[in-house]
């Protein structure tokens, strides 16, 4: 048997825990990791039995995955971030959950991506995906701005995009906006012949929906198209005044990640763009980061 | 027995179906009022039983107000103007509807408010109210602007000015946007103590939700406060872009209807204001008028 996996030796568990998917990575004490796992949901907004749920099924996959039993989860030093636990409610339902970890070091999901992406380090990172959001963390001061939800907030978004994108076609194709080639992609891209056909789809959307069509804006204003262009101006705007922001505290690094970020990028100014590091590590090292550094400040606490 | 209710004398029935409540009213040929109904909604987007079952409701109460027997139901010549037949397949949905009236003529709340508005005659109406939307209706020709939903649509609309209101707070908060008035009123208003907690309120939020908070921003405009009055005047350029495209057909009347109309007229431009009258009857009735109208091109048309 593998030396690390000896019943003494502390194990760290890393959850990434997501509205769409629950990614969970089993590391050892010294920093190999030893099995990962996928699973659904771990959003508590889509209710505290999915996300539970989602979190020991990804758990279950590492373990299998590292040659460890199901038994070995109590000896797993547990750190999560997770979507959602941001909202006081949600926080108090986890805290009170039962879990089967020795401990379970509980924070946001955009926190465990920083520390990702610093490797557990100071900085500050921007999520543009589905959401929006950016935190700094440095010297112990933690800046957290954005995200708060759709479609009120996650300016800058690929939700935000989509729904703007929609906005913009309809007004146009109401005549009280200029003509712009948004109209001729969406519709093309639905088989839709007019507004109703397009609303017919947009009905019960979610972010997810909206964001799927983001691109489309991109591809617009990559052509010249005038409302394409003031769209992603607009939107590159919110999220340079986030990365402005994160940046007053001066992290020695600042990272962008999600789905969009590529596309984004070159339309921030060149005094950000210039100051823009690669992320290191996933998330869900980062969630083991959190473990590491929550467990070692509380063996100091304890040995005072 | 009232010669108006023999068994031989058409009776009309108005209906005006909307995303929450669903009235009805029954006129003789001679255009009196002879009762009234009201029920829940009559959407189809909420399903069509939900739909059907709040007309049949509304009617039914009309009926016994009348002093009509429920077998009268086959004597109704309907008028329905209901949110949502402006989708097709709603409106299909509702066309196969094996519906116990002498006839059903179908068309959207928007029409029937119009018709209402001006006793059946030409013009223009634009609701403001959860949503936002007109139409105009001139010598035959039809324009209907804005409406298409939440939250891509419905621009200048109570649920608009809601959704507007906390994206502004949020970025207030996140100190990415000026200090505003608008943010001590939400918080207050929902004994939130920050962001965290108003989001809580918004999590699942209805456009109606929304719209219940419409009334800050004009109380903040009142006030002087910048952000809202920004706001204010955005909204009022929705709704005065959707007047302007309404007036360029020249309909002879032009009313404004709905819970939001009378704060946001005095931001209207003048020569918009100029032109407003008075709604000289309800909804309900234009749905009268409406089955009127229609019943009449059918004689004609099975006399020629």
């Amino acid at each position: 048997m593998n030396a690390m996996l000896k019943a003494d030796t502390p194990l760290y568990l890393g959850i990434d825990g997501g509205g769409s998917k629950c990614r969970a990575v089993i590391v050892s004490s010294d920093q190999q990791i030893l099995g990962e796992g996928l699973s659904g949901p771990a959003n508590p907004l889509r209710g505290m039995k999915v996300a539970t749920d989602s979190i020991l099924s990804a758990t279950q996959q590492a373990l299998t995955c590292a040659g460890l039993a199901f038994n070995d989860m109590s000896r797993l030093v547990a750190g999560a971030g997770l979507a959602g636990v941001n909202v006081p409610q949600y926080f108090q339902l986890f805290s009170d959950w039962q879990h089967p970890f020795k401990t379970l070091h509980l924070t946001s999901d955009l926190h465990i991506a920083c520390m990702g992406a610093h490797q557990g380090g100071d900085g500050a990172v921007i999520i543009v995906g589905t959401g929006s959001c950016g935190l700094a963390d440095v010297n112990g001061q933690l800046i957290e701005l954005g995200g708060h939800g759709f479609p009120y907030g996650d300016n800058g978004s690929g939700a935000w995009f989509g729904m703007q994108l929609l906005h913009k076609v309809l007004l146009s194709l109401d005549k009280l906006a200029p003509q712009t080639m948004l109209a001729d992609l969406l519709l093309q891209e639905l088989a839709a012949a007019n507004a109703m056909e397009l609303v017919a789809h947009f009905m019960h959307a979610t972010p997810t929906t909206y964001a799927k069509f983001a691109p489309l804006v991109f591809v617009a204003a990559e052509a010249g198209d005038e409302t394409a262009l003031q769209l992603v101006q607009q939107g590159a705007g919110f999220i340079a005044d986030i990365a402005n922001r994160l940046l007053s505290i001066q992290p020695p690094r600042l990272s962008f990640i999600g789905g969009l970020a590529h596309k984004l990028l070159p339309y921030l100014p060149a005094q950000i763009q210039q100051q823009v590091t690669p992320a290191l590590q996933t998330p869900e090292l980062g969630a083991v980061w959190y473990a590491r550094s929550r467990n070692q400040t509380q063996s100091i606490a304890m040995s005072l």
